[in-house]
């Protein structure tokens, strides 16, 4: 590990995944897919690795878990470093997904409002180690972030 | 082409799609993203095809098109011959495109109201080969279908 951390391991798994984005020298966002405590799924922004307009970081957790029942995804649980856009807000919602563990809003807050209206239960944790990961990109690469939201 | 009509090019190319994707064993959903008149990209549903979960038709068209600045988002149109789940309505809005033209709405209803009320003009043209398509996809596969939206 890198971040040195007293956070939930599953926040940890996604942050190690938004490093290991950052070191390919991609956006910092990572996410895992938690089934009853194991990890289905990890993933991190992929827009700069694979030239992907629809890889988030959640979006790439989601496709690494693979083909799931809805019954798996109505058992688990989405962990993320930043607050989901409305892309990834929606395949949470597609897939039943019934709650999100959020690293933080600071930086970016997306639609969490309406997942909570659709009674998605949602965290947010404002971890220390996820706010400076993406001030810190955000202050390097503007146009590459403004890219990935859309703007 | 396979299906004779009448309808708008785009949309014929968006069926063109989906057909390409029943031949190969998957779901017959087709998309093309379209700027100024011009074919950016093509997809259809992956599911089968790629094992993927994200790439359903509107999001392979997105990702075919690849990383496109938000100002030819805004002036495209988005053509898919079904009415798009959560996850494909997120992703028009985190792109801001500002159309989108619907294949059918008859055996899949999707996301058109969240679409309206945040300003993207919605057009459903009701397109027989798509119903049919569709119709036919459900009875033979429903489980798949299930599967694709998260039941």
């Amino acid at each position: 590990m890198t971040s040195q951390s007293s956070t939930d391991p599953n926040l940890q798994a996604a942050i190690e995944e938004a490093e290991l984005g950052a070191r390919e020298g991609g956006i910092p966002i990572g996410s895992v897919l938690v089934h009853r405590g194991e990890i289905l799924g990890r993933g991190h922004n992929r827009r700069v690795q694979n030239g992907s307009v629809v890889l988030h970081g959640e979006m790439d957790a989601l496709e690494n878990a693979g083909r799931q029942p809805a019954s798996v995804y109505r058992d688990s649980v989405l962990y993320t470093t930043l607050s989901p856009c409305p892309m990834c807000t929606g395949a949470i919602l597609l897939y039943g997904i019934p709650k999100v563990v959020i690293g933080e809003n600071r930086t970016f807050l997306g639609e969490e409002e309406v997942l909570r209206s659709r009674g998605v239960e949602v965290e947010v944790v404002q971890d220390e180690a996820c706010i400076r990961m993406m001030e810190q990109f955000i202050a390097d690469r503007p146009e590459l972030w403004n890219e990935d939201i859309g703007e």
